[in-house]
């Protein structure tokens, strides 16, 4: 039989830096083990000081090479990054991850480089939920920047992207005709628009199109306007890409403006209470649902309500009003 | 000011077919008023009977044109048809969705066909369990066959299909090479898989492939097999598709199977489970959300857990504390 696993020794042995234990504790958080929970509540004083930051765009635009240079301008500054990559496990994703995982084996041997992936599916209180636990996980570790790397398709993957402080949208001059349709989401989620493979035949109708829509949209004195930075990249040496040292420019340019304008502390905020409310959810189902078990009485629910002699609304308010106290 | 809509006369007026009611009913789901909890309890007797098709696959793989095919094949069999379009709205989506529902418009005259978009975010229960409410509202309205179309990516639409009783997954030969990794998810998703635009080249092989793969795959005594259906469709009249009656029979024997094998009450039991836990969540939020609100509660535990001074783990704690009964 298991032993239950020592929650003080694993988080003691992830404040000390130790990757297996790292990695143990992620685990724990996508198996949904009860231990989970307490460790959490340990490692959460720990947390909150990292730079996070988001990269998104469609498959193809190039997040992984860029991710890949990222931490190599971020460890010549010697500042300890963490990657959290969040693998689309659609059955209709393919199979062009692992290329991907590939290219960040640069940094495989980098004790200053901590780099998991993550399925986007199958976690019990949804994928926002485990990647607010792993980000935390991997700055207790000692992340002073932490990159969240997702394709930007489906709810679950843009609630993501809204955990970062900095969120850089990667687009492809191929993409031209689909700027104009994507011109409410970039406001609403990018801070830096990455032109990449800015070689390509387009790419100047594409950075002036970007351009044309960030200048016609209004921001309120003091907002942060998007900014568009055009990268080429062939290859993931130092000398492989050009435009990276004015993107770690724009991104350090962010992150001065969150501190000059508090705006840190509002998306902080804002963090927390998505995060409280996802944590909320996810307790009380469990509750309520421990409640009901092994008292036969949901199984009834579900049987009256598939025959029709109940409804899910009401059946829901009956069982609100045995656990719930409507008054303190 | 706005009256307090009839809730009363806008579910009688969907009973009796009413499209504008039943628009109405479903812009109800979509902006989260607080009148659909009691609008969708007296339409839930109403429900449970229609058959309900979910078809997904890739952008491109030809799904709308499948739809309208249905549609008319549905229709050539006098069976009234739903169907709820479900546009994702990722901001890397593009604008292909408008030639989509163009092709749908062959319907618009037929008082049979019900055809409704929904996008694939900004729902507070999210977005299953606002299908499902959509859903409901169409067959309480009159259809006994509701076809789902959604983009199979991301955790949200795979759990849209989830709902249907029968899958289409779409795919085409140029998809060959992936395949191979989406196999466990063919298992999970598909009833049937319709091999589309099957005169391309490499459709033989992708056919032999798909069959290969079923093949390989074990089944448990009596389980349903899914099935390969090869698809050519250049149109959209009648003449314009070949393929499509073995589909309406696969479709058939599918629902066949279901009702012999009892298996349709183990998926209306599973559907009703899902959903239950949904309303849950969501009314559980709610209340509690509610209960905080004014209070300044909700901000101060906010900003203690930003400042450090607290976690989110422990305030849920407190919380629940205050308002679940651990004992009956």
């Amino acid at each position: 039989m298991n032993k239950r696993p020592d929650i003080d020794q694993m988080v003691n042995r992830l404040f000390s830096g130790d990757r297996r234990a790292t990695a143990r504790l992620i685990t724990w958080v996508e198996d949904g083990m009860e231990e989970t929970r307490e460790a959490m509540r340990r490692i959460y004083p720990r947390t909150g000081k990292a730079k996070i930051i988001g990269i998104t765009g469609a498959g193809g635009a190039g997040k992984s090479t860029l991710t890949d240079h990222l931490i190599r301008k971020f460890r010549e500054q010697d500042k300890t990054v963490g990657v959290v990559l969040v693998d689309p496990s659609s059955p209709f994703s393919g199979g062009a991850f692992l290329g991907d995982r590939i290219r960040l084996q640069n940094h495989s041997q980098d004790d200053g480089v901590y780099i998991r992936s993550m399925a986007s599916r199958g976690y019990l209180g949804g994928l926002s939920r485990a990647t607010y636990d792993v980000i935390r996980i991997i700055e207790a570790m000692g992340a002073e920047v932490v990159i969240v790397e997702t394709l930007g398709a489906g709810q679950d993957e843009i609630d993501v992207i809204h955990i970062a402080h900095t969120c850089l949208l990667v687009v492809t001059p191929g993409m031209g005709d689909d700027i104009q349709a994507m011109k409410a989401g970039i406001m609403e989620i990018a801070t830096i628009i990455v032109l990449n493979k800015a070689d390509l035949e387009g790419a100047n109708a594409c950075l002036r199109h970007l351009n044309t829509t960030l200048s016609a949209a209004s921001f309120e004195e003091g907002e942060w306007v998007p900014k568009v930075i055009p990268t080429v990249s062939v290859g993931g040496k130092p000398q492989d890409i050009q435009g990276i040292d004015e993107l770690i420019s724009a991104i350090q340019e962010h992150h001065a403006h969150l501190q000059k304008t508090d705006a840190i502390d509002q998306i902080k905020s804002e963090r927390v209470e998505h995060e409280l409310g996802l944590i909320f959810k996810d307790e009380l189902q469990k509750l309520i649902f421990k409640g009901l078990k092994g008292t036969g009485r949901k199984k009834r629910y579900i049987e009256n309500i598939v025959k029709g002699k109940d409804d899910p609304y009401s059946v829901v308010d009956e069982v609100l009003k045995t656990y719930i106290k409507t008054k303190e």
